[in-house]
Parts: C-alpha cells; structure tokens; sequence
C-alpha cells in the first residue's frame, strides 16, 4: 500500500532488505508512472502491466503513445493489454504475478490502480455522501452534519468547467481546501473557488500535464467540443535545445471558449497548462488564447508560442 | 546599431575581423544583458557600463540586484552610477570610451540605450502619432489615414491593465499586430486585443520576467496599489534541485485585482509571469489567484505554488 510517506519508506526499506531485484507496477496512472521511475533510479528491473492498451488514459492517444516509448527508452517496458488475475508466491522471486497473458515473477508487485474515497466514518455519522461516492461539501467545505467539514481526497470539489461536482483526489486541492475549512472553523469565511482539474507528473525526460476536460468529459457535461493537436517546440525553433512540445486543446463549439487543454514534451509542458489553467479558471475564449501576451524571448517560447498557434489552429475548427 | 539579423551578423564578423579581444556595453536593459551574455560566450572580456546603479530598471531593485550579482559571477562586470560620455580612437585597443569615472578601452562598444520609435514616413505623410512618439492606430492596426496600417516597433499598443495607449516595441506584439493587420487589409476583419506588457530575458543562469504594471506605473495609471516579493522554489522544497525563485506582485487596494507581476529565478520564473499574465488579460481578483488550480507535481511546484504564497501574503496587505 503506498498512500503516505510512512508507505514509501517501508516498501524503500523492504527493497533494501530484501535485496529485490525485480519490480512489477500493475496499472499505469501517474502513480504508476512515478513509481516506475523511481524504482528505475534505484537500480530495480521494472514493468508495467496493464489491461488497457496505452498508459495515462486521461491523454490523447498520441500523447499516451509518446509516454509508453519514453517508458521503453528508460527500460521501463510496458506491457500493454495484460490483465493481472492473482498475486501467488513465486520460485525464482519472492512473488509471482498470474495474468490473463501468462506468468511473471519479481521481488516486489505494485498496485496502483486507482483510489476511491474512504468515506466510511462519515457515512458512519450519517453525513450526506454524493454520487461521485465522496463526501457532499459546500462552498465552505462544511459537510451535511453541522460543524462537521470535510477536506481532501475524501470529499467532492466543484469543477468550474464542467460545473459538476467531481472527486479529483490531488494534494494541491486538498491543501486549499484544508485552508479553506480551517479559516471557516476559525470564525473568518472562506470560499473554496474549485478546481479545474489541473495535473501534472514527470516521467523520466517527460512532462506530463492536463487541465480541463477531454472532449469525451466535455461532451458529457453539455459541451459540443472541437480539438486540436499540435506539436512544436517548448523554446523558439531557432534555439540550440529545441525541445519537443505536443498541446492539445478543447473548446466548445457553442460559445468559442477554451474547455481543456493537455501537453507532453521533453519541457514546457506544465509551464502551458498552468497558463490554460488560468485561462479556463476565467473562461476565457479562444481569440483571446490566440493572441495572450505573453513573456516572449527566444529560450522561453517562440514569438507565436504553442499556446498561440494551437489556438489559432482550433479557431479554424470553431 | 543592432537592430536586426544582419546588424547581428556584422557585429559578428567584426569581432572575428578584428579580432576583438575586450568588450564594453553601454546601457543596462535587457538588450544589453542578452549581449553581455553572447559576448562572454564567444570568449570576449565584457563589461556593462551604466549610469543608474543597478540593471534591468523594470524589475524591483531586489531582484536587479540578483543580475547585477549574476553578471559578476560570469565574469562580465556591472559598473555602476557610469555616465558615457564620448566614444574616441585607443592606444591599446581600437576604441576608448570617455565617461565621467575616467577612460576604459575596448575593441568593441555597444551602445544599448533603448530605442524611439522610427515615424518620420509616417509623419511626412501627415498620419497622427500619439503622445507617446509612436503611430496612433486603432483596434484593427489602422493609421489615421484611410487604407494604411502600422504594426510593430513604430506604433501603439493598448495596454489592457494601465487602460492606455502605450509603445513597448517587442517582437511577439510586432507578431500579433502583423496578423491583425494582414487580416484587416485582406478583408477579414479582425481586432488586436492589446496587451499587459509581458517580457522576459535570460541572462546567465537566471530567467526574468515581468507582466503588469509596477507599483510606480499602477500609482500612475489611477490604481492604489499595494506589493509583496516573496522568495521560494521554482520546485518542491522537498526536491534535489530546488531552484531559488523570487516573485513580486502588485494589486490594486480598491478593486483586489492584480495589477502587475515580475519574478527572478534559476528556473521557473518565465512559467509563473505567463500564468500571471492570463490572470491580468481576464482582470482576476487576488482572492482567485491565491487558489488558482494550477498542474502541481513535485517536481515542478509545491502544492502550494510561489504564485498562491505571494498572492496570500499580498491580500494581506490590501
């Protein structure tokens, strides 16, 4: 179980006393992601297994595909479409991994398949759980149960794009929430704002970064999306380390604004998404991401930086 | 005269020619920093000649401090409170340049004083400049005189926070304009929506980069403004490579939006300017900024980003 630090030191200590060898991570969210990495840094053998056919499903295929070969590069393979069955004793390792695509050993197997909020104290106590499964919250975070307040990944958080109540568990969110509830409880009101489902996670050379909705989650929440892909440089082309840089954008037909946005490059792509992130937060529309002023010099960005032109490319779409 | 490529290119050449072994620079705005860095790449000895006392007199004097320290660590010394006077024939080297503090020679001097808006064509032909010495245009780029249009370095721009006309001749504006124009004369109409005066150099190791207006431009724009600079991580504390990275925010006491933002920094501070630049385009509250759903990994951020502690500490103070 990893879920806090105390999880990472003991599985780092059993590593070590355990002299393991071998790594299997079942699953390939960005926990996964992380992990595989890690365990690559220390020296493990590591693999990843997973029932579906790309890794971080929140991409865009083709972003996806980018992180699977950055996984192999890193001799991190990841084996796609294998359904993990069992976890038994193994011969040549400690374990053994039964799947519906064969056998594999190794010292150490992680799960990381995902977390659905522990709301069992609260359903205990009678406080309203929503249909996301998490706790219901107010603006105040302040629970159904009077004096009662509830703050993190086991409770509900308002997206401000899809304007549904959503479970997103992320530290960040929890931290402003915590900040929130704390402020309430002490006598001076606080309003949590929302979210709008901003992520990130590095892989090895790779930046990995979402906000907003794709445009199956769009078109459930009302939207008619429209989206383009694009791919260019995270510094002007004319720099010495011009790095690859993908921005993927979503807008809605309807009203011309900005709905989501995703990026995966070898650097800039978080520095992106935070801008979009903004730009959603105020609902902006997609002329004006076309022509953000933004901070140019050649080492940051093109004078047309990726933002720009996948905008004006998405514009056309409209 | 470095105005465009090919002034570049001779420059260039001649420090090849001639053999140019020393190198002075006169002015201290970024122009002048992106060459001391290029000079010293090439071998040359340089040094920055400036009559105010510190560098890059957009950003705070704490973090022009930080440039003019990181110009002295890479062997490219900053002298201070040194007016130019003459530029004649040397002994020693090609050129002797005469200031109020004495004589220094050099093969090469550049004078980076900043620029004036060329207008002459324009005003021969009679078509209005406005009070900042640059062409009047309007929202679609077009002059005072029916059929012509002006962009770039030689026109204004509305500038979105301040609510007026200004000149701040940079290359992506030039960009925007350009298209805006291009667009109008072929028959598309099409609105330039101004900008909020980003920028950003790299000099050395150090990434800097404003948006906004300043506590002496808001102050003079109408606005009461209020500031805080706060120092922390362009990553997680918690990182091997925590980089040190300064933020300075300005926001208006009557209305709680934010006004203007510089930040300086080994990484990171070009990402949080172009963020701070989406929340100046959509006029955003302080209030929003400090909890602005932003891509946190580790890796790229705290869960508390520079951007959520400077826009706390600065609510504060409104």
């Amino acid at each position: 179980m990893l879920k806090n630090l105390a999880d990472a030191l003991a599985i780092k200590a059993y590593i070590t006393t355990e002299r393991c060898r071998k790594a299997l991570i079942v699953g390939a969210g960005f926990i996964a992601m992380e992990m595989a990495e890690a365990l690559r840094n220390i020296g493990l053998d590591t693999k990843i297994v997973h029932r579906g056919s790309l890794p971080a499903s929140r991409w865009d295929p083709e972003f996806s595909k980018l992180i699977a070969e950055e996984l192999e590069r890193n001799q991190a393979p990841f084996l796609k479409n294998v359904k993990a069955l069992a976890v038994e004793n193994g011969r040549e390792s400690r374990l053994r991994l039964i799947t519906d695509q064969g056998e594999m050993e190794a010292d150490l197997i992680l799960l990381a398949l995902g977390v659905r909020p522990n709301v069992k104290c609260a359903s205990d106590m009678g406080i309203v759980i929503g249909d996301t499964g998490a706790i219901k919250v107010d603006a105040a975070q302040a629970t159904s149960m009077e004096g009662v307040y509830a703050v993190g990944d086991c409770c509900e958080a308002f997206h401000r794009v899809s304007r549904r109540w959503v479970n997103m568990p992320l530290g960040d969110v929890a931290n402003k929430q915590g900040r929130v509830a704390g402020r309430n409880i002490g006598g001076a009101p606080s309003a949590f704002r929302g979210i709008v489902g901003s992520q990130s996670f590095k892989v090895f050379g790779l930046e990995v970064a979402a906000t907003g909705l794709d445009e199956k989650a769009a078109a459930e929440s009302g939207y008619r999306p429209a989206t383009a892909l694009v791919w260019g440089n995270a510094v002007a082309a004319s720099m010495p380390a011009a790095k690859k840089l993908g921005i993927k954008l979503v807008a809605d037909r309807a009203t011309g604004k900005l709905l989501g946005a995703q990026a995966v490059g070898e650097a800039g792509a978080v520095s992106r998404i935070n801008t979009l992130a903004a730009v959603l937060w105020s609902e902006m529309g997609l002329d004006d991401v076309a022509f953000l002023d933004l901070a140019y010099s050649p080492p940051f960005g093109g004078s047309w930086d990726l933002i720009h032109i996948a905008a004006q490319v998405l514009t056309k779409q409209l």
